[in-house]
C-alpha cells in the first residue's frame, strides 16, 4: 500500500481556504470529518472527503488542515492503515493514547491568535460543534460555518450522489407497519411534549418506513430526510424513486388516508428551507425533537428555546429492541451465514495447502458462499481477510498491494458479514491450516476466555454495557495482554452492521442499558504488530436468564449467540479451560451441529457438514 | 428510631423563603445541600443544615423545600435511614431508582411558572450550579444565589463554628516537606500556565501544608483555604492557633525564607474578598485554577474569561498517591489495628453469648482497643456495628432507639476504622458467632469471590477504577443478586477516609486512572432489607504486578491488601470457590498470621493471638 501523494491537494485546498469567492473571511484551518450530512459511519464515494485529502480510507478518522499542517486523528483499528496510507504532509494523531491532544486543544496550540476555523456545517454534529465552538472560543478562536464544502470546491471527479430504486419490506421482515411505528413515535413524542420529530440518520429514515435502499455500499439505507408532526408525515427523497408503484403501494401515497397518515414527499434538499420555516412557524413550547448528533446546519434552523435534543432519538433505541419477527429473520440470516462460512472453512482447508489462496481469493469466496443463500442482499461491510501481519491491522481490507497468500504457517483471520433480506451479519473466525504455535494457542485462548466470558455473563436488568467490557479482557490483562478497540456493538437487522444505542466498551458511558431483543456483536482479540491477528466475535441476542435468586426482583439477562460457526478446536490450548468454559464451547458446538447441520441437511452440501461434524467434535478434559 | 417534626421548621422555612429582609424577591424554591463551604463529605456540626431541617442525618442527601414540597434526594446505602428519620412532610426520593427524577426535573415539574429558586451561593458547587441554572433557565425559572443561609436564620441553638488546635506533621509521617508540596504545585500550575491556585478542600488544605485538625468529627481537618500564587502562599484560617509555636516553626513564619515561601496568614473570612481582588487585578491570560467543585461563591469571584477548572485539582491527585513514607505509615496503621480488631473479636466471641453486648458496647469496645494502640488519634467514621436486620441498613449508626443485641443467632457487621497519626483506616467484617445458615453462608461466599476478584485483579497501566466494579459484581450477578453501592472509594492518609480523585464503581466516570501508590478499599456487599448485610472491606494499595507479557510496554498492576484482619472461615462455603480463590483466601491468612501475629506477640496479647492462629486455619479443599 503505497501513500496517497497530497502535496498539490493540501496547496490547493490551502488557496480556497483563503478564496473569497467560498470564504467571507479566510479560514486558517479547515475540519474534515469523516461523516456525511446525516452522520453515517459508511458513506457514499461522493462523501469520502476525508479519504479523498488524505488517502486514509477507514471508517473513522478527522482531518483538520491548517496552513502548516495536516493532521489526521482516528482510533487504534486504524493506526497502522492510517500511518500507510498518508504521505508525510500528514501528522497521525494516535486517538486514545495519552499525550494525543483533542483536535481542539491541538489547534489552539498551533493557530496564530484570532484564528477562524472552518467547517462544513452539514457535516459537523451540532454537539461537536458546540464542545469545539467553546474551547476555540474562550481560546480567542472562531469556528465558522463554510457553506460550500470547500473539498467539494477542488474535487474536480467528485463522483456523483446516489439515487437507488427502494426495497419494500412487509410484515413478516419488520413485525410492525410503518404506521404503527408512526403512532409509537407520536405517543413517545407526546410523553416529552414535543411537537415535531426530526428524522436525520439514513438507518432510522429507513426503519421507520420500512424501506431498504443502496445508495450506500453495505448499508440498505437511502438518502432521505423525514419530518413528523403530530398530524404531518414529510418524507425527502429525490429521484424518481417515489414513481414505483411497490413503493407507492407500501407507503400508501395513492390511497385516502386520514390525515395524520398522508406522507408529503419533498426534494431532499428542501429540508433545511423546509425546517427554517418550521423553526420560525413555532408557538411558545412547541419543540423540536433531534437527535443532538444530527448536523449544525439543520439544529441551527430551530431557534434554540425551541430545541429538544437528546443522544439517542425514539427511533435509535425502538429500533434497538428487535421483535419477534426481527429475531426470528436474524436467526435465519446466521443459520444461512454459516452454512456458507462452512463451505468456506472446507474448501480453504483443501486449498489452503497449495498456495494458491490470497486474502483476495478468500474475500472473494466467501462473499461467493454467502451469495448462494436465500435472499442475500450484499455484504454487510468490507471484508477482513487477512493473514499472519495483515491479521494485525484491525480493520484491515485486502488491496491488491498488500494481498497475502494463506499458508500453513500463518494464522488466519477473517471478519466478515452479510446483508440478507431477514437480517444483518458479522462474524470473525480465526484460524489456523497448518500447526499453531504454543504461543499463538495461548494468545487464543486468553481471547476465547474473554469471549466466552461475556457471553455467558448474567447480569442484572438495567446493565450498562459498558459494565461487561472488562470481562472480556480479564484473562488477557492477567498476561499482561490487551486490545485496543471496544468489545461490541449494537447490530442492525438488515440495516447498519454497527447501530447504536447500545454496545460494549470501555470507551461508552452514553450507551443505553442493555434489555431483552437487543442485538450486539462479542469481539474480543489480541494482535500483535508485524506478527499476527486473533479475534472472535459472535453476534449475540439479550436474552431473559433465569437466576436462583431475583435481588429487588429486577430479573437478570444473558446472551444467546446468533452466530453459529465452529470456533477452531486446533488453536485452542484446553488445559488453560476452566470446565465451565469448556463446557461452553462444547455445547456451543452441538448448537452448531445441530442447527447449522440440519440446514447443511437440507441444502445437500454433505461435505461443508462433514467438515461441520469434524471441527464440533466434544473437548476433552486435559488430565 | 423516630422520625424528626418537622412541621414548624418547614413553616418557619417557608416564612423567611419570603421574607425581604432575607432575600431581595421571595423564592418559591430552596435547597439545602449537605456539604459545607469546602464541599466536604462529613461536616461540623454547625453545616449540618440539611440533618437540621430534615431529621435525616446520613453523609450524603440535598433537600429542597417548596412552598407545597419537602423533598430528599439520596442514594442506595440511605434509603431506609432517610425513611425512618424523616417525617411524612418529606418525599423520599431514591437517587439511582429509574423513575426517580433529578432535582432539576423535579423542580420543572412542581413549580408554578417564573419562579426563583434559592440557595447559599457558598454550599453548591460551581458545576451543580451551572448545571441546575441551565436546566431552571430554559424552563423560564431562576436559580438566585442568597446571600444569607435560610437556616442558619431559623437555626436559634445553632452550633459554634469549630476552632481547634493543629497537629504538625513531620518528614517521618509526609515524606515531602511543605515547601517542596509548594514548588511541585508551582510547576503543575506552570505546566498549564496558570498563575493562581485556589485550595478549597480542607483535605488539600492539611495535605499540602503537612498540618492537621480536629474541626470535623472524624476527618482530621481545619477549617481554611489557601491562595498559591507564582510567588505568595496566602492561608486563611481563624483563631489563635497560628499563635502556637509548634505550627509557627513548622510553616517558618517567623524565619527568613525567600519571598516566595512567606506564608501570609489572613482571616478566614476574607477568601472571598480577597479572591475578588486577585479577580480584579487579573492581566490577559493570567488564569486562576479551581475545582470545578468548588463554590459557586469563589468560583464567581473570578471572572469567566480567568477561570481554569478542573474536576480534580493537582493537589487532589498529587495526594491519592502515596510515598514510601506513607504506605509506610498506612502498613503500620493497619497492623494495630488489626490488633485492636483481633482483641474485639476474640473478646466478641467470649461474651456475645452471654446475651449482654449490644451493637454500640461493641462499637464502643473496637474504640476502646483502637485507642490502646500507639499514635491513635480518633475514629475514621462512626462505627458501623449492626446485627440482623440492622445490617441490611447500609450506612446504620448505632443509637439507643436501635440498639440491638449481638446474639449466636444473627449475622452481625461491623465496618470501623481509626485515625492514627501514621495512617487511616477502614475495614469491615461480618461475622455469625453461632452457626449460619446455609444461604447465609452461600450469600457471604458470593461476595467474598467478589472481593477476591477485585483484589487480585491485575490490569494494565492506565486502567480507571470504574472499570473493576464489575468483577466485585459477578459472582453475585450469576445467581441474581446485587449491591446498591459503589465497591471501593480512595483512602486518604491519616486523612479523609473518603477522597478523590479514584474509586471503584459503576457510577464513577470521572475517576483519575489508578496508579502504583493509590490506596483505595475494595467492598462488595449483600444486603437483604429486614433480614442481613454482608460485606467484607479490606482497604488495598494499588502496586505494579508482573505478568507473563507485556503488551505496549505499558506495564500492569494489581492490589496488595494492607488490611490484615481475618476473614471468617465459618461464614465461607468453601465449595463454591475455585482453587485459586481458595489460595488467595488461605494466603491472604498466612499473612495475617505472619504480620498480625508478630505484633500480637510483641504487644504480649497473647489470647487475641491464638484466637488469630485458629481463625487462620487454612481452608481445605472440598471432596
Amino acid at each position: 500500500m503505497s501513500p496517497k501523494i497530497t502535496t498539490e491537494l493540501l496547496k490547493h485546498l490551502r488557496q480556497v481556504m483563503k478564496n473569497p469567492r467560498y470564504v467571507q473571511e479566510p479560514v486558517q484551518a479547515y475540519i474534515v470529518p469523516s461523516g456525511d450530512a446525516h452522520q453515517s459511519e459508511y458513506i457514499a464515494p461522493c462523501d469520502c472527503r476525508r479519504a479523498f485529502i488524505s488517502g486514509f480510507d477507514g471508517s473513522a478518522g478527522t482531518a483538520i488542515v491548517t496552513e502548516q499542517h495536516a493532521a489526521m486523528w482516528t482510533d487504534g483499528r486504524y493506526f497502522l492503515q492510517a500511518a500507510h496510507q498518508m504521505d508525510s504532509n500528514w501528522t497521525l494523531m494516535k486517538m486514545g493514547l495519552k499525550d494525543t491532544p483533542t483536535q481542539e486543544d491541538w489547534l489552539v496550540n498551533v493557530l496564530p491568535e484570532g484564528s477562524r476555523v472552518g467547517v462544513d456545517p452539514f457535516i459537523i454534529p451540532a454537539d461537536q460543534w458546540k464542545r469545539m465552538s467553546k474551547v476555540l472560543r474562550s481560546a480567542g478562536h472562531d469556528l465558522v460555518p463554510v457553506k460550500e464544502n470547500l473539498i467539494d470546491t477542488i474535487w474536480t471527479d467528485c463522483p456523483q450522489r446516489p439515487c437507488k430504486p427502494l426495497i419494500t419490506l412487509d410484515l413478516s421482515y419488520t413485525g410492525v407497519t410503518w404506521r404503527d411505528k408512526i403512532v409509537a413515535l407520536r405517543s413517545k413524542m407526546a410523553e416529552r411534549k414535543v411537537m415535531w420529530f426530526v428524522v436525520t440518520a439514513l438507518d432510522e429514515v429507513a426503519w421507520l418506513f420500512n424501506l431498504r435502499g443502496s445508495d450506500v455500499e453495505y448499508n440498505p439505507v437511502f438518502f432521505a430526510y423525514a419530518v413528523i408532526g403530530m398530524n404531518t408525515i414529510r418524507l425527502f427523497i429525490d429521484g424518481d424513486r417515489m414513481m414505483d408503484p411497490a413503493v407507492r403501494e407500501h407507503l400508501q401515497l395513492d390511497s385516502t388516508l386520514e390525515p395524520e397518515f398522508k406522507i408529503q414527499v419533498l426534494p431532499y434538499g428542501s429540508i433545511l428551507s423546509e425546517l427554517q420555516a418550521v423553526g420560525a412557524g413555532l408557538s411558545p413550547k412547541e419543540k423540536v425533537w433531534l437527535s443532538d448528533k444530527a448536523s449544525y446546519a439543520l439544529t441551527e434552523a430551530i431557534p434554540k428555546a425551541y430545541r429538544y435534543l437528546t443522544p439517542y432519538t425514539p427511533i435509535c433505541i425502538a429500533k434497538a429492541v428487535k421483535n419477534a419477527a426481527e429475531t426470528e429473520g436474524m436467526r435465519r440470516a446466521h443459520i444461512k451465514d454459516a452454512v456458507a462460512l462452512c463451505e468456506l472453512f472446507n474448501w480453504l482447508e483443501k486449498e489452503v495447502p497449495k498456495g494458491t489462496v490470497t486474502e483476495i481469493v478468500a474475500a472473494d469466496k466467501a462473499e461467493e458462499f454467502r451469495s448462494q443463500q436465500k435472499d442475500f442482499v450484499e455484504l454487510s461491510f468490507a471484508t477482513i481477510s487477512s493473514t499472519g501481519p495483515n491479521g494485525a491491522i484491525i480493520h484491515y481490507k485486502p488491496v491488491p498491494e498488500t494481498n497475502r497468500t494463506l499458508s500453513v504457517n500463518e494464522i488466519y483471520l477473517l471478519d466478515s458479514g452479510a446483508q440478507y433480506k431477514d437480517g444483518t451479519t458479522d462474524v470473525t473466525r480465526t484460524m489456523h491450516f497448518g500447526t499453531p504455535s504454543a504461543y499463538e494457542k495461548e494468545c487464543f485462548t486468553y481471547v476465547l476466555k474473554g469471549h466466552i466470558a461475556v457471553s455467558a455473563a448474567i447480569f442484572p436488568n438495567g446493565t450498562k454495557g459498558h459494565l461487561l467490557d472488562s470481562f472480556a479482557r480479564s484473562a488477557l490483562w492477567d498476561c499482561g495482554l490487551d486490545y485496543l478497540h471496544g468489545t461490541g456493538h449494537g447490530v442492525g437487522s438488515f440495516l447498519n452492521v454497527h447501530e447504536g444505542p447500545c454496545g460494549i466498551s470501555y470507551k461508552t458511558f452514553a450507551d443505553e442499558p442493555l434489555e431483552a431483543g437487543m442485538i450486539v456483536s462479542d469481539e474480543p482479540g489480541y494482535y500483535e504488530d508485524g506478527s499476527f491477528g486473533i479475534r472472535i466475535e459472535n453476534v449475540v441476542l439479550v436474552i431473559p436468564a433465569e437466576t436462583k435468586y431475583n435481588f429487588k426482583n429486577r430479573g437478570s439477562l444473558t446472551f444467546e449467540p446468533l452466530t453459529l460457526v465452529p470456533i477452531q478446536t486446533k488453536m485452542i490450548d484446553v488445559s488453560l479451560l476452566t470446565e465451565k468454559e469448556r463446557n461452553w464451547v462444547n455445547e456451543y458446538h452441538q448448537k452448531c451441529r445441530e442447527v447449522v447441520g440440519a440446514e447443511l441437511e437440507r441444502q445437500g452440501r454433505h461435505e461443508a457438514l462433514r467438515w461441520l461434524l469434524r471441527e464440533t467434535e466434544p473437548l476433552a478434559r486435559v488430565q
